[in-house]
This record gives structure tokens, C-alpha cells and sequence, in this order.
């Protein structure tokens, strides 16, 4: 058996979609391991939960700016990485855009989850902007990360219907559900390189003939 | 039992979403009828199918414009529909914009059907449009008709997935067969009132509880 890709999360919040991932790769047969898990909040529930799962955990302190890590940060993050070998970096719920030297550095190795059935409603307050929009299907898409706001190529994505008396906190919990599932699924597509990105467009291994 | 919702259904070339609305109107029991069937292409299979259902089939010369109505032949449309008291136009692949003075005399009252999940790709080829974006779920969805290009309310979508290995008309070939079954069924709902308008947004004279 192959060793399995070691790869970093890293998490703002809670950190439910760590634990799935935690969850998935528990199984010594899941073709990755969390080798790190990192945080922008030192009291982040995801860092608990890390350790909880016998994982490093570690904070990086932000810096001064609002929405993106401070230079010093970004190169202390970059430093980690290439100390544990990081080869693929999963963003669940990391408040912070990425610079353009990270996203350089590890091109086509970060991959992000959105709440939302991409193109339709990215950025903030996803599934609020789904219930407002009045759409009756939404849902959530693994794509990897690119420098625009969930723009990068599609990996997966699951569909839930939207109910007419949903609100941003009903539909968030039906979707949900589907992040954990599809997140652990595309690490796992992307470990095996059952999936790639080719020039920038993303590429199976073989036809799969349906969508999961 | 109340008297049937007269309809007309305007339509530019093969008319199969017509046939589907036909095919559901011919139900005595479906809560409208279609009043006449209006294309601005004489030669439309459109208005074939029409005639062979019994239908008013009305060929309106478009005038010069390549993508309105001339606006005469608004008028006669306009004129056209009052004296049939047509109460709802359903675009079935009509590929002609309607004007602003049509759109606001038949406010709320004009529906259309469009092959994407919107508000993700919007306008021509929108099947083309999500297997270049490489999505892995894409739909249909009626909506209301406003002055925009598809963004009117929704009133029903339904998803299907993208296979990795789709082009255009194998992913249009699967959404077919949808949209002839939420088109009608919008109609249906609209017919007995069970959505309606209210200031711009859907209203549900019930909350259904669940999507289509």
C-alpha cells in the first residue's frame, strides 16, 4: 500500500468539516492523514478537536490585517508545510484569504468547500443568499482554490432541495451534511489521483459515468 | 370546477416544451388551457404542433430587429392576447426579448423556462456554459419573466447531475425530460393560485414543505 498523502487543515471555527475529515482519515486504508491542523484563532473548537484526534495543532498568529495573514505569518505557515511535507492543504472554514506567493507555491494543491452550488452564490453567507435568491436546489462544491473568490475548478458537488419556508439556519443544516460527506470524498479522489488538474482545468483518471 | 387559466405559449422553433404544456392541458381536469400558440417563425414545428392539437397557431412577423419585436408587431401581440384574455404567456424557447411596455402590461403574468440551475448561467447555451464550468449538478428553472436576461423569481428548479464525460447535448438530453415535467407543473401551480406574486417575491398560498 501506498503512503498516504500527508496533507494540513486549516479552520477558523468550529471545525465540523475537520471532523469529517478526522473521521475519514482514521481509517488506515483512506489514502491521506492530517498531518497538521492549523488555525488563525487560538481558541478555535477545530485546534480542540485536533488534538482531540492525537493531530498537531497549530495556531498562527494573523498579524494586523483583517482578511489575510501578515507576511511574517504567511512565511511561518509556509515554513511548516514544507517541514511536515504537506502535499495537498484542505481550507474548512479558514476565515483568511490566502496570498499569492501560498496559492503560487502550492498551485493546485488547496482546496476549499463552499456552501453553495458554485457559480450561484459565492462568498459570504452562502446559503442566505440562496434562501433571499428564492432558489429551490442548492447545496455545496469542493473546488480548488485559485486567487479569486470561489472560482477555482469543481472537484465535487451535492445538491439539496430548498424548502419554501427555509431560512439561512434550516438550509445550512440540510446542507451540511453533504459537505461531510463530499469533503472527505474529494481528499480521497485527489489522493489516490483519481483526480488532477490539468492547465488548469480538472481532469479524471478514468470517465467515472455519474457524478457522486 | 372554475374555468380553466387561458394561456398562450410563444415559441421559436421545435416547440417541445410545448408539447409537454399540451400534453398537460389536454387533461380536462389541468387548470388551464392553451388559448393560442404565437411564434415569429412561420415555419416553427411549433405551430405544426399546434394546429395538430386543435390550437390557435399565430405566426407574428417580427419586424427588422434581430432580437425584439418590432413595435408593431408588439402591438398586434399585445392586441392578440387581450381579445383572447389570455392570463399567463409561457416562453417556450421564444428567442425573441420582449419589450418593456409587453412586460409591464402582462406583469407577473409572463413565465419562462430556462436549462440551468440559476442563477448560475444565465442567457444562450447555458448547457454549454456548465460543462465548460465543469459543474457536477446543473437543472432547470421556470421563473417569472422581468426586464432582465433570466433573473425573474423562481418559481421550480430540478437538478440533475453532470457526468465527466457530458458535452452539451448529452447534459441537454437529460435536462429535457425535466423541464417537461416542472414547466406544466408550474403552470399548474400558478393556475390555481398557489403562487403567486407579492411585490416582486414568490409567494406560496401554502408552505409546501418540500421542492419539486
Amino acid at each position: 500500500m501506498k503512503a498516504p498523502l500527508p496533507i494540513a487543515v486549516f479552520a477558523s471555527g468550529r471545525g465540523s468539516n475537520l471532523q469529517s475529515i478526522l473521521d475519514a482519515t482514521d481509517d488506515p486504508a483512506f489514502p491521506a492523514t492530517v498531518e497538521l491542523v492549523i488555525s488563525d484563532q487560538a481558541d478555535a473548537r477545530a485546534l480542540e478537536r485536533a488534538r482531540l484526534s492525537g493531530v498537531n495543532a497549530i495556531h498562527i498568529a494573523p498579524g494586523e490585517k483583517r482578511a489575510r495573514l501578515s507576511e511574517e505569518a504567511d512565511t511561518r505557515l509556509l515554513h511548516i508545510l514544507a517541514e511536515k511535507k504537506v502535499r495537498l492543504v484542505a481550507l474548512a472554514g479558514f476565515m483568511r484569504i490566502l496570498s499569492g506567493r501560498f496559492l503560487r507555491e502550492f498551485f493546485g494543491q488547496v482546496i476549499n468547500i463552499h456552501p453553495s452550488l458554485l457559480p450561484s452564490f459565492p462568498g459570504l453567507d452562502a446559503q442566505d443568499q440562496a434562501v433571499r435568491h428564492g432558489v429551490r436546489w442548492s447545496g455545496c462544491t469542493v473546488h480548488f482554490v485559485d486567487e479569486g473568490v470561489d472560482t477555482g475548478p469543481i472537484i465535487l458537488q451535492a445538491a439539496v432541495p430548498v424548502k419554501s419556508d427555509d431560512t439561512a439556519v434550516t438550509l445550512a443544516a440540510r446542507i451540511l451534511p453533504e459537505e461531510h460527506r463530499i469533503y472527505p470524498e474529494a481528499i480521497r479522489l485527489i489522493s489516490t489521483g483519481e483526480v488532477t488538474l490539468v492547465n488548469g482545468r480538472l481532469s479524471w483518471r478514468q470517465e467515472r459515468g455519474e457524478s457522486l
